[in-house]
């Protein structure tokens, strides 16, 4: 299997984009941070990496904007969902016409995002008919690592990727970009349908990071404790299941019950939603509650219990917000 | 119309309680006053109210408990649903063999708590099938009144109340009752049926009441100012409809439109759960979610947006109290 060879650069070098970054870099290949609030003490001292994996610390080439660092063959882009807004100033600089963006943002919508980007697209084009749409994959990273302090990333389990392209079956291309985090350590399988990967991760996603924030402190453990939420976080996982039929996306009918045996030996797990709401930051509302809504109701699946909790959340955000 | 006589106990002399007890006072019934918080200051500067309808102050005869009060042959319960746990204790002494008990409380489930205390049945007994059933009533306050000092208790707008026997279609007794209300000036009317009295209160406040928890000071307008909460009220105003129908109460087809369209009107309102949240009082989460959950799923009713909402609320309060 050929690997990627290229010039890589990481866009939203947070908890996840760095942590992904600093294993490509450790296994030499060319990789190039973009960061904003760490980059002096990044570009003083490196990166430090704190790993179940093994700890190790790297001095990768950092760059403090996106028109410093320059044009990239592969772009990763890190950054939160709720910073899509600056996708367009931060790809611009970065990608050129043969440039290949992976997002490996949370949620439905952010592949949308960052092909409308490369294309200076309005924001209501339909992506699917935009010709970047053939360079952008999507993918998702099953990782639970922390920002702990500046320049130092905490990992704590797991991290392998499940990715597809946007517009079609993984290609060669995709396959070595697999290869290439395969050679870094990282478990990276491709799949032939985005939809698959992103519905699939959506089926945990939905009931625990939505009731993560809407049941008061709703870690795993305190929502498989009460039988009422128990019983809602699997009917959410069926309505993700029945949306993503709706979206043409068949999942494993043993899908829900897994997961929720696996929730099950996560003991008082804290989704990236709950952590984000009880400090303060913005909530990923849109592209793992809104958007999976808004397909549904498309294609006409009912998802009551998704609705509400989108809702509830959206209006629980807006209020943090508001009063920051 | 026959006019009730006799002597008349109000226990839960709140902002509910308090306010119906000195009406009827007013108008010349004998009326007495539990009071807990407020005793001594009722019994030495009386009780004050400020009402839209014209403000009064009353010496009413008040105690400080029930033995002290002793038997009443009309006992009206104002008190929160979340006290129901001292039914037994304040009833025991002030109801005898005849004495009848009118419920004014939110929600279902407590006219069966007033039987099982008038009883001394346990907890899990089916109150339907207790002889004192018979002289249970319950009754839906429509009221707008708080307890703004203390002795003081502002009322600012509505207060008639909508009645119906527990057991069975409304007799000369409870039309007595009706007609003693509107000596006082309170609109009363008797239905034939409690469940009806009972499922068209919830139609309202179930949406409500409970987004005016989960959904972060969603009080009405702010409930209404966002189009998905808005459809996620409406829906659950078809759920509560539903579960009524499923529970052998057929409610007007126009009312949930009838009162999305009152809602309309009431600007900023916050629901008694809402204020008791914000006040970091105990909800009355199971008579207003909780019991009409149950009773929709025992019906066989899919309930899926009420049973999301009751998860949230319960845990929010199980939170708040945990804080305390």
């Amino acid at each position: 299997m050929d690997v990627f060879k290229g010039r890589i650069g990481i866009i939203g070098a947070g908890a996840l984009g760095a942590y992904y970054g600093a294993r490509l870099f450790r296994a030499g290949h060319d990789v190039h941070f973009l960061m904003r609030r760490d980059y002096g003490i990044v570009k003083a001292r490196g990166l430090e990496v704190r790993s179940i994996d093994g700890d190790f610390h790297i001095h990768p080439p950092v760059w403090p904007d996106a028109g410093a660092m320059g044009n990239c063959d592969l772009v990763i882009v890190g950054l939160k969902s709720t910073d899509n807004a600056v996708l367009l100033a931060l790809l611009g600089p970065v990608a050129g016409p043969e440039t290949i963006v992976l997002t490996l943002q949370n949620g439905l919508g952010n592949e949308d995002a960052v092909v409308r980007a490369l294309a200076g697209a309005a924001a209501d084009a339909d992506a699917t008919a935009l010709p970047d749409a053939a360079r952008v994959l999507g993918g998702a990273a099953f990782l639970c690592s922390n920002r702990v302090a500046p320049g130092v990333i905490s990992h704590t389990e797991y991290g392998f990727i499940r990715m597809a392209e946007f517009a079609g079956p993984a290609g060669p291309r995709t396959r070595a970009i697999a290869a290439l985090f395969e050679s870094a350590g990282i478990s990276c399988e491709c799949l032939d349908s985005l939809g698959h990967v992103r519905w699939a991760k959506l089926v945990w996603n939905v009931p625990f990071n939505g009731l993560g924030v809407a049941a008061g402190r709703g870690d795993a453990a305190a929502v498989l404790a009460d039988d009422t939420l128990c019983g809602v976080a699997r009917r959410l996982m069926d309505e993700v299941v029945a949306a993503a039929r709706g979206n043409g996306v068949e999942l494993p009918a043993g899908l829900p019950d897994d997961l929720m045996a696996k929730t099950r030996t996560m003991g008082a797990y804290r989704s990236s939603m709950q952590i984000d709401y009880e400090e303060g930051r913005p909530l990923e509302v849109e592209a793992i509650l809104g958007e999976p809504v808004r397909r549904a109701r498309r294609a006409g699946v009912a998802v009551p219990t998704m609705e509400i909790l989108y809702g509830i959340v959206r209006r629980l955000d807006a209020h943090a917000r508001s009063k920051q």
